[in-house]
């Protein structure tokens, strides 16, 4: 919840040049208030308009410990995707039957753990897998529910790297080839596994509903098929996430209910269609729930002119906390908390010794001068997961903002801890 | 130093079967025998072939603890970027005399530090970071040892991120404009700065002489102008690194005497022309020191096949600990310890969640098996450096090999630390 007064912004009615002074910059400010304010955008528009319906927030998205808490209160479930995921959920103590386990390649170990704590739902992402789950679940002598993801061959017109839907993909099981078939029987023969149903993702960031409706219905032929083949009732559709949000004005964000409101309709119909009671159905939203709510602050430091062809901004962070301007050519939306008026195109460039680490090319600003908070909006997802200590530069810390409060939810990287896994070189190993 | 001995690779004569049992996988192995080869072809091709020569390993490539020890022991120098390098090397007993400073946007508290601890050399790399030298010497009462860092204006054909000295690039003082003379003016008057000379970088992975031999002669016009202006005699010329490395076939690696010869006979009669002594020649060699001395040994988990389209091998690491790939298309070699033939075209994912985690694209291996290892070579430069904690998945260790034996320098995170900066929300954020 952003608002500009005398010309710097506050979030949930926190000063950012004071939290700057507080807990240092870089800093990544996250607005529980937006968050709780997505989450009832959510029920508003699907989960209260349905029975049967859930969501589990995708935790790679934005994972520190504190966000279980609100995702728990909030009465969602979660979706992690490896161990680390599912020990900082579990140890914040969320409820194990309301997490689900995606993951294209899933260990034993990460398997048998989720058996063992009871996790609600094991997403079989591979016909392979499923000696894993056997094996895990003989091993803790107990029953995985199970869905089975399938590939739906649906191409997303997103970017490359985050489209997960289509025919070539790590992700799933693909339609054609005879595999689903001989996945199903499998996993719907074993004494281990309690078959509930299927589970897709088309891809990340999406804009158009079309995409959700192709998939929906390739998923309702199979749902048909395998009723009448086997009378298999399907109880659970999970048709994953991906809702696109607006990053900058380039993207035309739709509400949840653009999304699920034909998607049910065509749900319900296909249901009916077929004879079968409509199976619940999951969604699971990350970046929708999490980008907007963040704002990362940095402090201006270096400028640079290069008369007529760009002038740079440096700031204190860079590719190290946000590598999304990089890896995918993302867009931002910043601000200067400054007196003066937007006049002049500037790159703002990060402190790494690598010409890629951009955060935000040819954007607006007043002019900045060294000391100068700036703030790039909407990086709650997919930044702080994937920081790194390229250049040894130590990972930021995350505030938690909610109604005129502040709250240190991680703290930044000490060097201490930077160097916590390095061992000399005693000699052992000598100059050749 | 690679062989393979009954299907095995042996890196240094360590078996990767026996590394990976002893470690666990993901690991990074890094041949200390390899790093000292390449140090020996550096210096029989250029540091033992000419007076006044020196060469600083670029800290950025891989910086662990213990390699600062390798590079001591080598005799070479040290480039550091950052605060967090700086103190990695003083802590492991690199002798600060033998540290230079580069960055974009060095920090006050950085350079004090630098000051403070009497590292060699501080690459000034625009106009504005003089009052941080000054305030940083102020307050230490010392003078630092300065170059000055110019942006050539070369263009290096490589790929866009890690192209430098371009025109439009964020490092360094650009040519046009009139900055440069304004700088040189300043900083060769400060009481508290010693100008040494002047600094260039033109880029990374380059595979031609061609850009050096422009930049340095860009770079000698300039000692040529501000000898005849000022009577600066350049005592030291710091040329950057950016030598091609041999990843796959597609790079056509050349010997350092192939960049540095031309080089110095360049300089040597540009030297004479101007009738100045030829100043120290540095360079700052990092991925060409370490890149092929590294390789990742992972463990094979699900493979699917999508019929007609791709045939996928998970590997239990990906684009956590090598963003190199996804992020600028690197290509890498791979090989699978198995008494099998390579027989088909495979793509090498990650168990990240996310389609963009691929270590390798369609390559040959033989027919791959869950539990088999493979690897993948060239991984010791910018891998380990830019490796996250995505999916909350732990970074891995690092072991160094040399004849014969192994030896762990950086740990695999624990979960423990890899959730030590996490605080709980005690509830003093509700929800809205």
């Amino acid at each position: 919840m952003h608002e500009i007064r005398n010309h710097q912004v506050f979030i949930d009615g926190c000063g950012t040049d004071e939290i700057a002074e507080k807990y240092g910059t870089p800093v990544l400010v996250v607005s529980v208030d937006d968050i709780n304010d997505r989450i009832c955008q959510l029920k508003n528009q699907f989960l209260d308009r349905h029975a049967d319906v859930r969501a589990a927030y995708a935790g790679k998205a934005f994972l520190p410990s504190a966000i279980c808490t609100v995702i728990e209160k909030a009465g969602l479930c979660l979706d992690v995707v490896s161990q680390g995921e599912l020990i900082t959920a579990l140890k914040a103590g969320f409820p194990p039957e309301r997490i689900e386990f995606n993951g294209n390649n899933k260990s034993l170990e990460e398997i048998q753990l989720a058996v063992r704590e009871n996790i609600g739902r094991i997403i079989l992402d591979g016909m392979d897998e499923l000696e894993l789950i056997e094996a895990a679940c003989s091993l803790e002598n107990k029953i995985a529910n199970v869905l089975i993801r399938i590939s739906p061959g649906v191409d997303s017109h997103t970017h490359q790297f985050i489209t997960t839907g289509n025919v070539d993909s790590k992700f799933g099981i693909p339609l054609h080839g005879g595999m689903l078939d001989l996945t199903f029987g499998k996993v719907h023969s074993s004494k281990w596994v309690n078959l509930l149903g299927f589970h897709c993702h088309i891809g990340s960031q999406l804009h158009d509903n079309g995409p959700y409706l192709q998939a929906v219905s390739v998923i309702m032929d199979i749902v048909a098929d395998y009723y009448k083949k086997y009378e298999f009732v399907t109880q659970e559709l999970n048709i994953g996430g991906g809702f696109g949000i607006r990053y900058t004005d380039d993207d035309d964000a739709k509400p949840y209910s653009y999304f699920m409101d034909p998607v049910m309709d065509c749900l319900e119909s296909c249901c009916a269609k077929i004879g079968i009671p409509r199976p619940t159905i999951v969604v699971e939203p990350g970046r929708s729930i999490v980008a907007n709510a963040g704002t990362t602050i940095y402090t201006v430091g270096a400028i640079k002119e290069i008369s007529g062809v760009r002038k740079y901004v440096s700031v204190d962070g860079g590719m190290t906390d946000n590598i999304r301007t990089a890896l995918y050519g993302s867009k931002y939306e910043c601000h200067l908390n400054s007196s003066e008026k937007c006049h002049e195109t500037v790159t703002i460039c990060g402190k790494c010794c690598e010409s890629g680490d951009i955060v935000v090319w040819d954007t607006s600003l007043p002019t900045a001068k060294r000391g100068d908070h700036l703030l790039v909006f909407g990086t709650g997802a997919y930044c702080q997961p994937m920081s790194s200590n390229y250049n040894k530069i130590p990972m930021i810390p995350v505030v938690f903002t909610s109604r005129g409060k502040d709250r240190l939810v991680v703290r930044r990287q000490t060097y201490d801890e930077l160097l916590e896994r390095e061992l000399s070189d005693d000699g052992a190993i000598e100059m050749a």
